[in-house]
């Protein structure tokens, strides 16, 4: 199924952004597929957890192809990462793509095992942003959620697009599509205007 | 119920700690509601993905009220927070109250759910500090359950009267009372007294 | 049965990596002990998490052993550790003893409730990382199973074998012994010989 698709292609980009996060921290080629694991698949493995009942164990264990992506992608960006100048830049991008893809999966997947339309924008945003969080923490970077971006913001968007159309009735691929694509363009326009959320008054 | 306000009231004031520190740590605005959001959620969601089964999905995912709670708790800190000087001291205190009242209320839910006695006083303990230590995780601090101070012990000793008592047949809400008003006073007088446990010996 | 005591072995060897962290950090002797605990029990938390359905809550926080077990390597590694000289050697070598013995109860578990072979090598895999991932991120440390040193590979080896034997029809217990004795040595011999995996070419 399509969002089958979508959901590897985020763990894919995902995987690829742990695997430069690896690559930055000079980790070796364990450390980088590692990295490439946890990333791809961490933000799954949370919702799924959160879901709970017939969601576990998540289906990233059991099927092979959930673990073939983020290695694939810790061994190509091994091989082929660009130079460390531009690793950061990639990183952003790829993370933007997987933050897009896994915001509307999630609150897909959670909408088919029945949560309230609440709950499903919720851990579509939070398998969005999950696996990023593993990444820096693990790699002892502030959470790119935590740093002054739009970050959260557009996931809860894109995944609440999904659950507004579900809720009117429209359930096919190309909401999802929708979804994907308004989150990737205000996170992507956000980081290219270094638009900045006010901070807190300091006396 | 009783205890349902009890949980709200500790993810209220959880949720300002972690504003706090995001207003220490100078992260924007949305910044310091996702601190706000997983230091008031991140302990329950541990307690109910560890009691499994009809306790997930977490009832935060379901009732708005769970996350109108923490987004309030934000707002308000940003607006009003004090001056940078005296944020640490307010954290300390909100994080007691937290404590207190999250080792209480996640003892009940636990012997709802039919645990064991001894279960139900860990899985209130795990709640009361999951949230401060998710909280200090993402913001690179040293989690306080392990810096020079007693903390996870008030919160298991509140767990425990909870437990006992329950044992005992008094499941009335002012046992959980008591219980989070024990660990509340220990948890503040030793930050008062400045109560350090023994140093382990250098040699 | 042996696979418990092989498991609350693990749980010990972990408790006191936790512990020696601890001590090197010069935290008090609760601090000490909240490290030992979440060394020796989150990789199984980790694991049943996962595994969900019959394996939650997980049977740690039933069974009073394994709360004592952690608790007792903590305090005995606070009365009796070595001068901070020999610490970190210390470390390394219980947590690859924790390290064989997680994967393949972890392995062992995962077959009984039922997963595929691929979900339980990866299962094991993950509770025997799990704990010492936790304990790094906790202390501020960069986790070991990122650092230049094999160290995930040879718990997934242990893994396999035993996911191989059972799937042979060799369910024994001498089975896990095999597999935790070869994760062992190759992550001993690899420490010893100083084995580096290959790193990314920088430009």
């Amino acid at each position: 199924m399509a969002l089958d698709v979508l959901d590897l292609v985020g763990i894919f980009v995902f995987g690829i952004t742990g695997a430069l996060v690896g690559v930055r921290k000079k980790l070796d080629v364990f450390g980088i597929q590692v990295l490439a694991l946890v990333t791809g698949l961490g933000g799954g493995f949370l919702r799924d957890v959160l879901i709970g009942g017939r969601a576990t164990p998540p289906a990233a264990l059991a099927d092979w192809r959930y673990l073939a992506v983020p290695v694939a992608a810790g061994l190509i960006t091994f091989f082929l990462h660009p130079g460390i100048g531009r690793v950061e830049r990639l990183v952003t991008v790829f993370d933007a793509a997987g933050l897009a893809l896994f915001c509307v999966t999630g609150a897909r997947k959670a909408l088919d095992f029945g949560l309230s339309p609440l709950s499903a924008a919720l851990l579509g945003t939070i398998s969005a942003i999950g696996g990023g969080v593993i990444r820096d923490v693990l790699s002892g970077r502030v959470p790119v959620v935590l740093r002054s971006e739009i970050y959260a913001t557009p996931a809860f968007l894109g995944a609440g697009i999904v659950v507004v159309a579900d809720a009117a009735g429209y359930k096919a691929t190309w909401v999802a599509f929708a979804g994907a694509i308004v989150c990737f363009l205000i996170r992507l326009i956000a980081i290219r205007r270094g638009w900045n959320a006010p901070l807190p008054r300091m006396r």
